[in-house]
């Protein structure tokens, strides 16, 4: 469940009305229509479709076929309604339900590849600006797990703060004085052991090969959390599992994932 | 030039403040950086990424290196200011950058693909909801040229407008009647045969085949223009551009662009 | 079909309640009305009208007498539902279909005055900030066309941008390159024979008398479209359609359209 | 003083960018323009004129060559900075100048033929959706007073709300409880010695003819304040002022004044 | 009645979406609740409670069994609807029904406690950002009256703008000028004499002691309505009031209301 | 460093413009102002302020004398700019730093009563529609630590989800696959033995009492963290925090805390 309001994006596609319908629909006029994923994914996004069509017309019947999370092809919704009303939302409907279907159905095969091995999959923070909530949501509906959502979220020192603030030990140092969980990016074994000495409970590990992985964990032996990102794709993702590592973070889950072919065929 | 107002997606990712530079980077404590391509692509997006940064901190230094539309990679800007503004605007900028030049990389891949042939490449409204004009400007960035930009823009009749309004013939009696040109969706030669009959100014010709284009180009014999779309990729676009139509319109230069590789270095 | 969020207007008009219906309409009270045009005119704003009510009283009835377009007097819609919100949306309601109907009035009077001519009357981007999409809704419904609706929507070229670009010639050549109609503005036959030879689409042929206008039609002969515009009323319209333009543009429907006198009665 | 958020308006009138400014105006050119009223009027809007092209060009250089309220032809403002931007937000400020000048002048013209009668010209709510704000302020700047705001400004019984409550006796004492002042609106003498002998402070004539009007001023001799209201045009105001009235009340102020002619020349 | 769009308040806590309700409650329960008051106070809010669950559930049945302005406690709401919207809906509506029901709670307070003297308790400018239409009704909730709703509804002139126009009596004349009531501020019985002779319709005594307010009143002898404002609690108020006073106004009414304990439960 | 945009927040207070500047204040005069705080206090909110008046006078001068989360009294900040700016953006800046100043104070006043004992001091969700990031920030700034900002933050069981799911045991369950951490709700020991048992990370004892508290803190021996809630007052907060609980969290640092008096003096 998330909160939108899709008037503004109705609007973005609607500007001063459609003319095509305006001439060729009449009035009044009432359709059905069915919307259909056109190849096999992850569904996500029923409930805005559903809010976009009903600001276009308050008694338009919705039903849903399948539910968001389902893993399927074919018809997924049903409607009816006033004809120019399911016309004019057509387009923002496929829209969103290509863009979160896509990025659902990209986050399943991760977690799907790591079937077993105990890792969890981690979307970023690289979402489009505008959609955090829904592709976040996306990524839970392909049986991901949230990042962090915010800067408000937690503590992550990444490279750009240990310029400002000097040394690793200082850095983690004054974070957890804030009371919160405190990560700490690190792109060698060095910096590893410095981030793990200053006390912090969760290291990213950035970049980093498949055997430099192994050695990691093992340096860390279960002092810290640790998190894999930084270059994993489809093909490697299960290694990178295996290296023992408890967490895989992917900024392609939203940043590149393809769009579902969607479409709505009016009756 | 496109009015941004960037305060919402600022919003989206600070939430209620960014813990970690609150407390690693000392208040008022100012810094430089410099945004960087990491590999090569058509840059896309300055104007909103100076609006984000002057947002976070009205005197930040914003220097462009590169301009919009400009093939290139490594240093695109440079900046100088607060360094809490810095740190606190980076994702956003990066959202922003890595998308939109991700869709100007693509178009121009396109574009350059159908050099010589006199084919114009253009986009769809398959677009990120809230996004469309920064993506319609970036397809203009990638040498692209836009199709329509809202449903108010000019009259496209489609397969569901069809279905409600009978033939294509009144269909587009009806639509004509509004004094715009007039664009019909054909699947079929058949099709093609009505339209131009009921006096269409545009065919768009969709899902057809190299063979069965280069017929419906012969068919029309310049009575009105054509525009090919649905299937279409890198590996094809030349042919289908070699068929004769006038345009090309792809909806994955929006929808399905993966992102540029951009990064944001403190010095 | 327009997308309006009627929310914003209803607090500018309601601000911390209505201080008249608190105190004098008890909580909870029914009430009927009925909408009527106090002269005659062409109706135009009964949807957004509608979602003012809906907005205050979701389970209001409101039924339609008239339709937009249509040319009536009298009663054109009644309403049953909550007392205070049939009061507290009276008069936005009434505003909107005041200035709405005005314009597809005062349109209306222009496209008959040049019945038979083949003219098309066309608005302008001279409309009121925040309601463009609705008032150019109600120039269709009076039976206009519509212009350009925003500067992404086509090319035209004014005396502005020639100061900028040096010469016709040069900012034809430069805007043909955009693959886009390329409209030029021109005060005499001068500029009009620079413009059709530098291959210019459309011509607006800016403030000309008719003896002007009748020679610039002769010369450009069918090479080009012509828009005439600046300086036409009710009065010489006709007059104008019969030097032979194609287009009449008239900011007037929009920036300066006397408000047509509706009121709202409670039975 | 106003609170103006231009960036709706920048956006619905650049929508995806300004396809002439793009193709015909180098990127980073610089400008020089002025401003004018091309007719004799009272100048109203140069604030928000200024806050359009700061929001397209932050370093623009805006100078008020008259200020608010001035009467007054030609010149009235000169700005210089990039070229694209001055284009870009010309038709948005003009259109606000426009309308804001043509309801200050329309309002002065009133003002003005009242003069030395004492009677005070007030607007009504009768506004234009979205633009209550400014619209009222342009009355100030004719020489008007602002009536109720909003409807939590103050107590007016009208004709609907009597149908509602019965008799004008028991609104005004359920109105009187409030606190509040009260004010009525009268269609006959009879209505007028009911409404003063309840209590109420101010009463509108609604409609009465001149006669009819000065029984009026008679019957109440001081207790209440007057205000005629109902056609009322330039041609009678003075002659229903001399009736006697306190305050007068014209809907056409702002529900009805043609926009004055301004135009923007690039230098 | 009051135009409340929740729409961004659910955002502020949703996010992106209840983790709690996603894993514990399943799609599609439903279930039943109850609002509670735990101690007595003044219900203000039910309205806008009921827009926050309407956006989460169109379909949510709310049934009141208080109303606003009724002292109570207990049950005040019942509501039955999907069980994740309830659960969603719930901080968000418990946070308004507190805040509104506490300022209403405590200007109740203050009322009764001058009840017989004739005084009207006024609140003040001094409310939350973005809250003070609900705040304002809240007040009236209560029983109190709302003084000045926004700068532009009335002339007060404080002792900062007295620093800037020179003299009490230059500053009176030139409000006087714009035909609305004037209200001084005033710190002394001289500046209440000077206040007086130069024509304010009304005095702000500012922080003056119960004896220095008996002397203003016998001064001012209802020449002019006197407000006293400044260090007035429940402890005092009536004493305050017992000097002749006209108006009591209080910020803490709406600037340090304690909430009231509010709960929902579900069955 | 928080996201505000200020600009609806001046429309509510400015309406249609400062009818007293307007007629006491020359255009265009100038002004020197300072805001104190007039008892003692923790500072917050000069930032949101700073943007209040830069969004009135683009030129305005700003310069801080103390900085948010200082302690102090007296003068905090000065101005230089647009007299009617100032006068303008007064209440509204005033409003800001009272609410947040008074978070902050009544923050440090608990952190520093439990200081020694090593609890961290929490905020809750009960904040104020529209404020949530800035009364967050400012509990940060008095010392405290932010709980879940949203509900998308983490999984926190309460009474009303374990009347959906059935039991202690079966709720934590189902939460737990979601990879989170998982607090619980407790009212008893019992409940906390099946919470604990259930493997829930973190436990909130709720509304229990002292010798309760030091019984579950035994009880639960450090294997889950240990928030304490419900009736926690500066009076007995030390006491709970000595009992040996990780957490004190107090929803009345937001929903209930008293404004600290803060005023503007133009010199």
């Amino acid at each position: 469940m998330t909160a939108v309001d899709v008037r503004a994006w109705i609007a973005e596609d609607l500007g001063a009305g459609d003319l095509t319908s305006e001439a060729v629909v009449p009035e009044g006029a009432r359709a059905r229509a069915v919307i259909l994923l056109k190849e096999r994914g992850v569904v996500c996004g029923l409930e805005p479709v559903r809010a976009v069509f009903e600001a276009l017309d308050p008694e338009v019947a919705f039903e849903q076929v399948a539910a968001d999370g389902d893993e399927t092809e074919g018809e997924i919704a049903r409607l009816e309604g006033d004809a120019r009303a399911l016309l004019g939302g057509e387009r923002l409907a496929l829209n969103l339900l290509g863009r979160l279907s896509g990025i659902a159905t990209l986050t399943r095969l991760h977690v799907d590849a790591v079937d077993g091995t105990g890792v969890t999959i981690l979307d970023t923070r690289k979402t489009t600006p505008g959609l955090r909530a829904l592709e976040k949501y996306a990524v839970r509906c392909g049986g991901g797990t949230n990042h962090r959502l915010r800067l408000d979220d937690g503590v992550l020192i990444k490279d750009n703060h240990l310029r400002l603030a000097g040394s690793v030990g200082a850095a983690v140092e004054l974070a957890k004085g804030s009371g919160a969980e405190v990560e700490v990016e690190c792109e060698s074994l060095e910096e590893v052991r410095e981030a793990l000495a200053a006390g912090a409970d969760w290291l990213l590990l950035d970049n980093m090969s498949l055997s430099r992985l192994v050695e990691a964990v093992a340096l860390v032996a279960g002092r810290a959390k640790l998190e894999a990102s930084g270059g994993i794709t489809l093909d490697n993702v299960r290694e990178v599992a295996e290296t023992g590592v408890d967490f895989i973070s992917i900024g392609a889950l939203t940043h590149s994932a393809r769009a579902i072919d969607v479409s709505m065929e009016v009756l």
